[in-house]
């Protein structure tokens, strides 16, 4: 049977942030920092990054002097493709002695000189979106288990975030509850997972299914959410994703200050009620049964106030507990699991 | 810009049909013998398969005595692998002088005992789901042209059979046409294409967008679809590719005779009606203005009269025409079109 992809990273690390300039686009470093801060020693970051982690700015030679063991590349490019820019650094950070570890597309030893120094001095290339080789289609067969599967409104809302604090608020709770990670930052704070998006096509319902395989206890898999129905780059991923999970509770994550579709213009966000019906619509035929117990909306950019008010806007029209993880917690969502599915 | 996968296939072939019994297994086969038949000179079969493309029995050395320049692995296997089987006749072909083609996922050349002979012997290797490199993930903005996408009730129900006697028919009443291939039979049949379900998953709208690029003449371009939004196994692709062909028109292929999903016992065939409104909803996210244009049977394991009544009551329930390009010819369909995009 496929297993997840296992991998085993050793810290601490150095996080790459470069030239980036939008939060986004170091997504993964960001959440390395916040989920595995004890393995996180600094930040590699250029003159002209305005980003910071609240992490030590290191030279590689810094980094590796502290102790780190590897750098990782935890930003976003466009196409998963490796950066000029980012070639000179990681030869400095092998030639340092770090291993490379990253989330691109584009696989380490794809490039020449990195598979070449590497191999000279004896380092690891760790590409985290490598999926695992023997990958089955799905096929929407009925299998036992609790899977709760973040959706949302866009590609990153807060499914990653809002899943990992789902988990931990379970297990205060005390449900027994598993992350399932299905991105490469959810992957490297995990340790284990399918970067569903990286798989090919006709495996990506076939890649849920082999991640949250059918459970006997009455423990919960949290499944990370990919992209958006509602996103013409990514609904593709999304809609396999949702059909694989054959989740029983859909929690709808939401950005309220992204004017448009990330990075489309042209893409108006979908309105929350519309988005949660159609992703319910869609869940339903592998899972009849599925409903949705919360919204999670990532209010940071707003006033409190206005946030506050948001949410009890949402709460009101929806009849769903609304929460702000790194606000309000996490527990009108658990509390409302807990009575669902007792 | 990213262009679609040309291939380059000398024929003529001998078609591999193994030990197959399922007629849907052989598919890729079968449309060379129907769609490139001047290029087929014999087919290759067990004993033990009761199938025939009505073509004649070949060894490979009888096909390499009589012409042929390459063995076309035209079957279906679970999951793209290639199967025990049919090593020693591959390796058996290629002493013979002939080359390959593939359309597995399993790459040919990952076989090392077929990866040595080919390249022992100077024989080509030739896999027709190979992606091209520089996908990019797909936008959904507005492109010029006409496209017309085949979806489906299910899998393997007459897509790429509809798509190309409507480009037949559509170029018969002098609109300019042409086949876009998504699959291995397609791309085969047309020699250039991109196998959509085999990119990665975040590139599946992003293939069909470079698949079919703007255009500013009044010609069509006709999107072979694949899978379909009810089937759990690949409803992504279904979903990246809808998005992705951006069309301005859709016809919906059923087969009446299919009892439930291809290989899933435990998911029923969706209502024609409903899985039309389906496709069309999801469609208009990056195709506001998209419409049905009319529904193709495959009647073929129909009464003629059942199959006729049958589409009268489609037509009668759906205001569409309907057809069985092996029965009908696609005129109804073609007029619709002419008639509605004057």
């Amino acid at each position: 049977m496929t297993r997840a992809t296992r991998i085993t990273l050793e810290g601490p690390f150095l996080l790459y942030l470069g030239d980036k300039r939008n939060p986004l686009d170091v997504k993964t470093s960001r959440g390395l920092a916040l989920f595995r801060p004890h393995d996180c020693l600094g930040e590699l970051r250029q003159d002209t990054c305005p980003l910071t982690l609240g992490l030590p700015r290191m030279s590689v030679e810094q980094a590796a002097a502290a102790g780190a063991k590897a750098l990782v590349l935890g930003v976003a490019t466009s196409g998963g493709r490796l950066e000029d820019a980012m070639i000179p650094e990681a030869l400095a950070a092998l030639e340092a002695g770090l291993d490379i570890v990253s989330g691109l597309h584009q696989r380490l030893d794809a490039d020449p000189r990195l598979r070449e120094r590497a191999a000279a001095l004896g380092r690891k290339l760790i590409d985290v979106r490598a999926a695992p080789a023997d990958l089955k289609v799905g096929t929407g067969a009925p299998r036992a288990g609790r899977r709760l599967l973040t959706v949302g409104t866009d590609c990153a809302v807060g499914k990653m975030f809002t899943s990992l604090h789902l988990v931990a608020g379970m297990r205060e709770r005390g449900l027994e509850a598993r992350f399932r990670a299905t991105g490469q930052t959810g992957l490297l704070i995990a340790g284990e997972g399918i970067v569903v998006d990286s798989v090919i096509a006709d495996f990506i319902s076939g890649a849920a299914e082999a991640l949250s395989p059918a459970r006997e206890d009455a423990g919960w898999d949290v499944i990370e959410g990919q992209g958006s129905l509602f996103n013409p780059s990514f609904a593709g991923v999304s809609l396999g994703l949702l059909h694989g999970a054959q989740p029983d509770a859909l929690v709808l994550c939401h950005d309220p200050s992204r004017p448009h579709m990330r990075g489309l213009p042209h893409m108006p966000v979908p309105d929350i009620a519309a988005c949660l019906e159609e992703n319910l619509r869609c869940a339903r035929l592998t899972s009849p049964s599925v409903e949705a117990v919360g919204i999670s909306i990532n209010g940071s950019a707003l006033d409190p106030d206005q946030a506050a008010a948001l949410r009890g806007q949402i709460e009101a029209d929806l009849g769903l507990p609304c929460i702000d993880p790194a606000v309000t917690g996490v527990d009108p969502i658990v509390e409302r699991i807990a009575a669902r599915f007792a």
